[in-house]
Parts: structure tokens; C-alpha cells; sequence
């Protein structure tokens, strides 16, 4: 039985606290920490953990595996905070969406006694919150490891088998620099792009009795909590501002064949962008 | 006994005839008009239509409600060809995503025996054809109705009780011009901006392995038919011109915040998409 600690029982934590459970429970002992006991209480209730804490007292110490869902800035005080306390051999890893900047600001304050593994589950929520955590949340979906050169084989191996167990359908492994960029653009882009678009509707306009899917669709993500986004963009600024300009290169050539009635290449544009989703729709594994 | 002939079963026509069949069949007796056998045949063989016709022989001389739901261009065309056709009295409507140019075209060529209702159903599908149709397509979605002065005010309510029969929800009434500026917004923008984002991509990059569910979202409406919506854009280029432009004023305020790194202002704009987000949802009677 693996002794698995969440820190953390937010929307991403708490999805992997109800998927252990909902996988195979008897080969789990699943804690929790979590700064705010009433959230400790729903998932004592809920059953997904089997035992909780504020702050660590007894959990570190007995964790083969920690999963840290916390912000960025988080992490690495949670670690110093609680650098002895964790159990020799443990493999411990976090969740969050950049990783050049959380790498560099952790590996160097790493306690010797345990393996870090950083990765990035791809299953990003709207809502924050346990009460917004779900079981099935990771069934299907893709995660993004980005291991050091130091991490053990056989860890990894340990990992990616839990991660596969609780639905994850593609783990895949590159340098957190790719990661980075290509986060920036599946992810961050598409958060700026959900803003800007919501942002721009005028106030006197009543949008909402012309609202079709697409509209649905493009704002969903608009929701955004603007804490951990500003963070995560700002700690991903050099890429991030190169995708946005060349998101801007292609809009500006959508526009131009507009003013200049150039209909064959407006036709272009969107004949390309069909066979690139067309060709997507036949990778992608949750389509 | 309304006699009612589709003209066109593409995927909002043909979601118009399994409308009808879903709703209360034995108020409607419902014909369809296409130019293809194939679907007439397909439409006949799941009993949404109890006749069909390649060309109209005696289908319009008995129709009271005929609802065209082809391409702009094809409108024209199509009235042109059977104006003495249409039974006296006959409601007309079509379904195209664009009013001003559509009205403009057509107005001075109708035939005097009928009242034509121009009107938008605002539920698009990204996929073409009669297989796409859906019986659920319409059920709580908005639809736009933008009459002429000279519309009688008792086929109006003929034509409104209809689409209430068959799910629509919410019916608005505005001129032409505020159709097409909202129309602008809510619909060509997000499709530029899902066919700019997904033609940003680099080939060279595996993006598929980090999609998750805000890339997926962002460019489901990807897949465009180039033929249509390069007509509809460019037959009202001026408004979405425009709101293009309002769109990059904000995409490029949040560009700033990150290069300057104004954490402050960032967090303002994800604020306040929020907060709209939260607004629309309030209102938006399908989320």
C-alpha cells in the first residue's frame, strides 16, 4: 500500500485525492494537508482522505509520495518550512503550469533525503476549490514531465504507473524550456485570448441575447482567478509575449485579407485552420 | 395543419425538419426542397419530411411557412427561380448569420404574394450537412428576428409562436445593423480568432501531447467552412473590421502588462473578465 500526502486539496489536489479513491482505494493510503480545516473536513467526509492536517505533524514523515498542489510561490516556502520532515526515499512532486521558473526556484533548496519529479497534469480547471475537484478529471488526459537528470529511474517508473492508474492516457517527457512554450501557448494564450475577447465587448451592448456556442465556447476560460494566472503568466513572460505576437501575425492577416476583399486568402486562412483542427481531432485523445 | 417547405436541408435546415418531428408532428406538415437526392432520400427515410423535391414542382404552391436555409447567394438565386411559385400569402424566412447584405439583396426582388421574415436561429454547428442536424440543435438558444416595417404584425406572431414550438427561447427583435454589429462580435470574431490561434501553431512542435481543455475550446470552431464564412465576413467586413480591432486593443493591453510587468494592471483585466464571465452566465439562458 503506498502512503500518498496531498498538500493541498484545492480543484487540481482534491481531483487527485477523488481519483485514488475512485481507481483502486485499497492500494492507497491517501493524507491531506491543507491550510483550512473546514476543506480538510469535506474530504475526511467525502472519504478521499483518510487523515488531515493544517500544517504537517505526522504526514511528511510516513509519505512515500507527496503530490504538492500549491501556487507556484507556495511550494517552496511549504518545503523549507517542512525540509526534515519528509521521509527518506520520498518522491515528492507539484503540479503547477510553468516550469523553468519552479524548477529553478526549488532544486535549490531541495532536502537531500528526496526525489523530486516535476510535471504538469493537463487538466486545468475553470472553478477553484475542492468542491470543484472531480474524480474524473485526469481520465484521459495528458501529462507533461519534465524529470532532472538526477531523478532515479525507478521513481519515475513508480510515478508514472500511479499517474496511469488515476486515468492519465499520455505522460510525455521534455525539457521544462519546450514545456514552457508549449504551455504558454496551449494554456496562457488561450487565457489572454478568452480575456481580451470579453474584455473588449462594449458595455451598452445586450450580448447576451446574441450569444451562440462559439461565443460560450471562446469565454469559458475567461473565468480566470487572477492570481495564479498573473503569476504564472508573469514567471513565463519571454515566451509567453512571443506567442501573443505571433497569435497577433495571424489575426492581422485575417483583417488585412478583410479590408483588401482578398477572399482567397481569407479562404486560405480558413482551410488551413480546418486541416490543422481536422488533423488534431485525430491525436488528441479526449476528442 | 401548418404546410411548411424547408428549403436547403443542410445542418440547420435538416435540424428544422427533426425539430418539427420532435415537437408536436401533427401540427406540421413539413416538405423539403434540395438539390440533392441523396438527402432528400436520407430526410425521407427518417420521416422528418413527408415529400421532397431536387427543384420545386408543387411544394412552394402549397406552403404557408417556407423557411430557406441556404447560402447568402444562394437566396437570391433561389427566389428569383420560383417567384411566381410561392403561394399567396406565404411566409418566408431565412437563416443566414448576416442581415444587412442579405436584406439589401433580396428586398427589391420578392415577389409580391409573400411576407418575408428575416431572421438568424443562433445555433450554429461546426460541421455541414444533413447528418450534422439535430433534433436538440434550437432547445433554449436565442434567436434574432430583424422584420421589416412592412411585415404583417400576425404573421410575425404566426412565425414567433413557431420557433417557440420547436425550442427557441428567447426571441429578440433589433434593426439590421445592430444584428450584424453583435453578429460581428459574437460569432466572426471567435471564428478568426479560433482559425488566427490555430494557424499560430509551429509545425514543428508536438503541440497535440499538451492540449488540454482551454486549447480544445478555443479551436473546436477551427474547422470552418471557407465558402460561407469568408461570404459572410466579407459581405459585413466594416463592423468586424472593427470589432477586430477593439479585440486587439485588449489582447495588446495585456501584452503590456507582461512586458512591463504590471502585475497590478494584469490582475485588472482578469478581474474584470470575471467578472463579466459571471454576468453572462447570470443571463445566458443555455449555461
Amino acid at each position: 500500500m503506498q502512503k500518498i500526502a496531498i498538500v493541498g486539496l484545492g480543484v487540481i489536489g482534491g481531483s487527485f485525492a477523488k481519483a485514488f479513491k475512485a481507481s483502486d482505494s485499497s492500494n492507497y493510503y491517501v493524507m491531506g494537508i491543507d491550510r483550512n480545516q473546514a476543506t480538510l473536513d469535506q474530504a475526511l467526509e467525502a472519504g478521499v482522505i483518510a487523515e488531515g492536517e493544517v500544517e504537517n505533524e505526522t504526514i511528511l514523515q510516513r509519505a512515500d509520495i507527496v503530490i504538492i498542489a500549491l501556487y507556484p510561490e507556495n511550494i517552496k516556502e511549504f518545503i523549507l518550512q517542512n525540509s526534515d520532515a519528509f521521509k527518506e526515499g520520498a518522491i515528492l512532486t507539484e503540479t503547477t503550469g510553468i516550469k523553468q521558473y519552479v524548477i529553478g526556484s526549488i532544486v535549490p533548496i531541495l532536502p537531500k533525503q528526496v526525489d523530486f519529479i516535476f510535471g504538469h497534469p493537463m487538466a486545468g480547471r475553470e472553478s477553484q476549490g475542492f468542491e470543484y475537484s472531480d474524480h474524473t478529471a485526469f481520465i484521459g488526459a495528458n501529462y507533461i514531465l519534465t524529470p532532472l537528470a538526477s531523478n532515479k529511474p525507478e521513481n519515475l517508473e513508480v510515478f508514472k504507473a500511479l499517474l496511469k492508474k488515476i486515468g492519465f492516457q499520455r505522460l510525455t517527457q521534455v525539457t521544462p524550456l519546450v514545456h514552457d512554450e508549449l504551455i504558454a501557448y496551449t494554456s496562457q494564450l488561450c487565457h489572454c485570448i478568452a480575456a481580451a475577447l470579453i474584455n473588449s465587448d462594449r458595455p451598452e451592448r445586450n450580448t447576451v441575447q446574441f450569444i451562440g456556442d462559439s461565443y460560450r465556447d471562446l469565454t469559458r476560460i475567461a473565468k480566470l482567478n487572477e492570481n495564479l494566472w498573473s503569476e504564472l503568466m508573469l514567471n513565463n513572460k519571454d515566451v509567453l509575449v512571443q506567442v501573443i505576437s505571433e497569435f497577433e501575425a495571424e489575426m492581422s492577416k485575417i483583417k488585412e485579407s478583410l479590408i483588401t476583399d482578398n477572399k482567397r486568402e481569407l479562404e486560405e486562412a480558413f482551410i488551413e485552420a480546418t486541416r490543422r483542427r481536422v488533423d488534431m481531432e485525430k491525436n488528441d485523445l479526449m476528442i
